[in-house]
């Protein structure tokens, strides 16, 4: 499943390289999964409201060109089917030229957040996937 | 109460005009709020375990002269004694050759964690500062 | 002039609290003047490029209610024509179901980026606010 | 080399989960970096006025223990002696109690400010390395 969306690079997130700061990438991801999430119909809301969790386990990003103030970066977000308790989103980020401006990939645990311990993906969300 | 606390622009913190961001300095004051309140003993930390929070009601900050990328800033903190469920902490900052580089003033409500409705201050917070 | 943008509140930008960290409004301020700006005919980043730059002088803000996560925030900003070299932006905040979240006012100063002194606004920016 | 730092966790840097976001992670890596850069006696700053610049490549975290509000972490940072035009950063983040939180690679390219094309690594730069 591949689900596209865009931010806008505030001036807030630019350093004084005069280019979006390395830091902003991972807001910029989130975005892209959080869009992904709701485009699948399982937002990232709904799963905390029920009790389970989504902290990072695996952060990789590669920066191939910058991304500049004010400018539009299209985020490609492609979700595996979860295992076990993993699930893996990739991410390319592209300009408003199409040039590739860099490439994610975010691991994340799905936990309790009663124990904030590590669970099984829900069932109705692995059954998401194989549709 | 005075207290004095530094903390170092970070080059995140930085943006495209090579400066230190207005939207950094929240957090800046967040340092000297919190330092603040260790050095008399009641770190933000601990009321929040006791179950309660410090919600931000009202910010005002003036920006004299910029901060720049890895330079230390002095914060100057200054709490005056709670009153009712208010609590106000003014605000200095200057830069390594003294010169003023912003004033702030922040005020924050004692807030039930629980219920999420103000509350009068602590006694003992109170009292702290009646010495 | 009054212009209308919107923000998503994200994860990142959320603190321990469960609420979007007072920090996190200036970015969201800095998108509603961006937006008034583009919405005018006079993108900021058009400024920048012509050699002008917009440094915040003032900010305040007050916070009436907690913007929540993933939660749509409607940003209402109001530009008052320059006078001087001084640029006034005002903003509403409210959230879905229409309360008002806060209230803020931030005024910025014109200036030049070689010298980095103060100017006065530009003519041509100006003559938009006569129409 | 490795030269050893300490952070203490901002409010704003938490969120909802009531841990570190894991996009504030960057931030502490770049203070791991830039005061081993001091320390080794070419701070990033000076480089920057030289008209080097150093932007990040690749980031790569893997987290293992969220970092707690307020909590110190001590960042432990090793440099490699740069190869060519590139500078390698390897990071392992502890807390207070001495539990492993993270470990990270921070990949960053010498890049000549003007042309903003790579460069190799300056040579009292690379000859810090040999002695």
């Amino acid at each position: 499943m591949t689900h596209t969306t865009e931010i806008r690079v505030r001036y807030g997130e630019t350093d004084q390289m005069g280019i979006a700061y390395y830091g902003a990438y991972p807001l910029y991801l989130e975005v892209g999964r959080v869009e992904a999430m709701r485009a699948v119909g399982m937002p990232y809301a709904a799963l905390e409201a029920r009790g389970i969790m989504l902290p990072v386990r695996k952060l990789e990003i590669e920066y191939f060109k910058p991304a500049l103030y004010d400018s539009l970066v299209r985020i490609e977000t492609t979700v595996t089917p979860p295992a076990g308790s993993r699930l893996v989103f990739q991410h390319r980020l592209f300009n408003e030229a199409g040039a590739s401006l860099a490439e994610a990939r975010v691991e994340l645990v799905f936990v309790d957040a009663q124990s904030r311990r590590p669970m099984r993906a829900p069932e109705d969300f692995v059954r998401l996937f194989s549709e």
